[in-house]
């Protein structure tokens, strides 16, 4: 995603191919189906069907065998894959299970929750990430720290520094970006729940029940009401993703700086090759922090322009974030891999004798 | 400014006149005398100079007259106000309080410092507003809610609930920006405190003494370490006032709809007249709600793009936040303001007997 | 307006006082009353009213005192200005000339005109300033093409070129955007004439020979219908804007980039003083050509989402272009006028000899 | 490609094949090696290699096996595909043939000129794809036209019109985006070569008579420098997509305003089911026109962005138009797509009889 295609060039340089697996259809299928199947165990659990016909649906539904040319012929129609899925899981129980199907759901009930435990293996894996970056950058500070640096205001040397100093810039943002998505979490991992018109009317007045034993199932919040239409934890998360991008964007930026010729305060080893001058070590990952701090930067409006989602259920909005939200996640993902890579990468850093860049200052 | 001059017909439509007011020149120079005279009285506190000294200055500081029209012309050179401010300071002081004026600061910690003070201040006063919001709309609630409306999915007639089911919509996402605010504060209303090149390296050793005294002085956060290189906070700010638009834009687009001939779901009186058809009443503050959700969406990117505060200081990315964060806060106001004046405005909502715009349904 | 107050710090810093002026409401309402005279007048070349009365309110009309006060205060209500402007000049002229003052016209006849009379002055400008900016930098060429430079790609010291090389790239999208102006004026500078719903239908019949008459008395394109619901011209502009501010923003930061110390491949004479640091001298005009850049480049989805411009009128999407426009036009105004001003300021481009940034090639 | 995998369900609902099969790394490969192969020839033409040996050169490129695998991976390192894309290249033409191969040629012209290769098979296809939508709509327009309408300004009835006036408002922005592309053109679809810094040096003098053969065999224009800094052009187009998704989004709001209950102005057959409520018929064509004029417009400030091309090559900004045009390309595929069956799905549009919808006025 991000224009990317699995295995291809372009995700090799600018994509995370964890995260985009993570997203990919068929992972995302999965998850509807565990959402499907869990609702009908719910079912179970307060009596509208057996025990053995939710236990026995919900087992069919994860064995189900989705035919997705055919979801996405439907999906064209419908606008979304849940009418067929639903369809097709109906087609693939037997009649007395019917009832213990997807009945009294609604697409957004297994879209949002499906995409919710998609987003938390995600933010999981990001957290590790993020602790990474931080144990790459203490270990940068140990080798390279106690040198010299000129400091630069405004593009100007200002006053000298240690290497330690800048790192420290580096690594500020880190507890605070740990600290809200500590506090995001229990916002946006919600199961939700709410029948066609996000009421629960369609649950036999058993919907706050159903909603207790899907969230307990699937290890997820469990809200008093349908949070549907209130997409503010979506554009949060939005809005952290393109913090933490951010932030490692001006690492990205700093380190390009800092291995121009002339300000000679950052020797980086491998890095790109150019097809014309065999002679050059380009900054290719500390550019791409930049890059991708921009493009997470310039897709955030994407998600709070969906924050009017007009009415019990905005087609316009829903839809606009299943465009924006993954390519700003695989993003993250590639700017994590890539700080955590660069420091790594890093053979030098800081002013070497304080002979060059600094003795204008 | 939202391009909208004080007591000018675009600020009546769109802007926000306390909060504009906040935000004027003349309180922001004010915020930032208040800033150098703590810093002065802090020396004193340290015993950098004597207490005499200091509150000497500090008083000289706080009664100085600035020329407003030289500082133009010198930040025009500058591109910040705060060289031109500290000469200007220290011409108003004798010889001997010179080095109790500004010695050993930077404009960074006179500015962001100054810009957390008016943030508060405009913090405060719109939870005080989001809770009006509130309060309006379960007036509303009391009014109208047990009344029949059809929901609507994708701009469909669906099923039909109680008008009470799409207030409540509305009022959903406020505890959750109440709590994203509550959680935001201590990350943002905090001193900044660095020096030249942000490592307090200019303070004689007393910088963190220096820091916890202007902070106590200023009722502000104290972090052990100078901010100005991590604008994170202010790039979440942008993103909750983002959310809080976004939220209220929802409302406003709803009861647009609602307001339509032949849905007939709300009745609204005043409301904006048209110049060429007597017989109209627009939905004129729906509208703008919209509208100004639509406007701070569309300025976030400017707040996260700031986080590239390349080095010890950008001068790109701070010039940047001044222009993009002040009329997202005048926007958010603006939003408030109307979000709370419409439902007071709403003459009748909900379906009347279920006439119409839901026999098709 | 960028946020600016006239002859406050930010306007010197960031801000175009000509651009502003044109852009100030007392300035707008002139261009208002243009029009409407022009209606009147129109009305009077058509026969609907006689020739003595036509001129009589026309006359009336742009002679008339306009209440501000009243017209933000009712324009609160309205969300426009143009209900109470037109019920103050009816109330301004006689009895038997109501009929010659507004009637038939639409708000957005008045108002959507008015601006274009504004963007030509504007654009007018504009393209001198381009030619100006050219100039400066032919005579920058003159003075420092023959030097050597060191040309860098990826951050990276890539093969020696000379300054003129680099200057070539600065000058290289002048022609270009100079085209683009010419094609895109006769799409935006047009006169709106539509009526309440855009058909001409509240004009006898004598629509377009109305049009006509007022075109030619603005000078002012005539389009066979009315424009108000396709922006995409203003659309272009904001793309136009947003295009020579990046240019711009290139140059700017290919400067604050060679003015950097150990790269020394610019000297800038003036620039910003530090508050901190007396030695600096910081490149204030070009770090905010760069800057500029990335504000008209945020604003420009405002812009592109205001398209969306539904039904008849949409109050949404037209007072979203009201918020986002002007800023634009004074950020580009801002940058064209440090565009020009920059060139002058150099007074050294290149590198000297090659000693310095050059060696590690 | 909006986060879609070819033949998945997002594909089908907001993809577009076409332009993404064009995308494909597949094809943009042949057109890269399409660019080497001319470039093979025209060193033949002017004589730096002989003809056998450019004519067998161009031969091996254009039939050359490229092991994408290895392709992908050395992209991670170099920032790009054009280092390994070369390299693979020497590799399979013999000893002799090496100087004919890539050799003075740089990534960005490669890659930049290979780019425009998809960019005018795709603006072909998309101008064939505008006329489609305005023969649909005048289609309409002789079905429906004239009907009654009541028209809407500010959500609110405001007079009677024609379903014709309507559909016009649909139309009236497609002959100025045709205009538009016909200026775009000459200004994009360009040949660009300048060898490493862009200056044309590494062609031993020969290298505007090199442009002009390579122009000539792969029908594009050539200009007399490199343009590969000023990346305007590729701003402009963007814009470009923006307008017209914006205008078909504007017709998509309208339509779905129409088939609102109530309002009754428009019946649309088949469209979207619902999975919970069987009585629905989704306007998902028209909802989509929406998101995709929005995200559209959302990722403008991408490519503007990225007109801050630093120095003789930015590897920030070229990367982040990769990751911003291509989604920006199919989702106005996709766009025109829905834009040109949708008007085919109407069944009625218009007030049938005034009865709906209208009393209000």
């Amino acid at each position: 995603m991000t224009g990317a295609e699995p295995g291809g060039w372009l995700e090799a340089v600018a994509g995370d191919a964890p995260t985009a697996s993570r997203l990919a259809e068929a992972s995302r299928l999965k998850d509807m189906l565990r959402v499907e199947a869990a609702y009908s165990r719910a079912l179970g659990a307060v009596g509208q069907v057996t025990p053995e016909a939710a236990e026995a649906a919900a087992a069919a539904i994860e064995t189900a065998e989705i035919d997705t040319a055919k979801l996405a012929r439907e999906a064209a129609e419908d606008g979304m894959p849940v009418p067929s899925l639903s369809r097709q899981l109906r087609a693939a129980v037997p009649e007395d299970l019917q009832r213990a199907v997807h009945k009294g759901l609604t697409s957004q009930d297994v879209m949002d929750t499906a995409l919710v435990l998609a987003l938390r293996d995600i933010l999981d894996d990001f957290e590790t990430r993020l602790d990474r970056v931080d144990a790459a950058l203490a270990k940068l500070d140990d080798a390279f720290g106690a040198g010299p640096l000129m400091a630069r205001t405004r593009m100007q040397a200002a006053l000298p520094v240690t290497v330690s100093d800048r790192i420290a810039l580096w690594r500020r943002p880190l507890p605070g970006h740990r600290e809200r998505l500590a506090q995001l979490r229990p916002r946006l991992l919600r199961l939700q729940l709410g029948g066609p018109v996000g009421t629960r009317g369609t649950f036999h007045g058993q919907g706050d029940a159903i909603a207790r034993h899907m969230a307990g199932a699937l290890d997820l919040g469990s809200p008093e009401t349908a949070w549907h239409t209130d997409r503010s934890p979506l554009a949060e998360l939005g809005s952290w993703l393109s913090m933490v991008t951010g932030s490692l964007g001006k690492m990205g930026h700093d380190i390009a700086l800092m291995s121009q010729q002339g300000v000679d305060a950052a020797q980086l080893k491998g890095g790109g090759s150019s097809s014309a001058m065999a002679h050059k070590v380009n900054p290719v990952g500390a550019e791409l922090l930049v890059t991708l701090a921009r493009f997470t930067a310039v897709q955030l409006p994407g998600l709070h322009l969906a924050l009017d989602h007009e009415q019990e259920r905005s087609g316009i909005s829903w839809t606009l974030e299943w465009l924006v939200l993954p390519p700003m996640l695989i993003a993250t993902g590639a700017a994590l891999a890539r700080a955590e890579a660069l420091p790594a990468a890093i053979e030098r850093l800081g002013d070497d004798g304080g002979e060059k860049g600094t003795r204008d200052a």
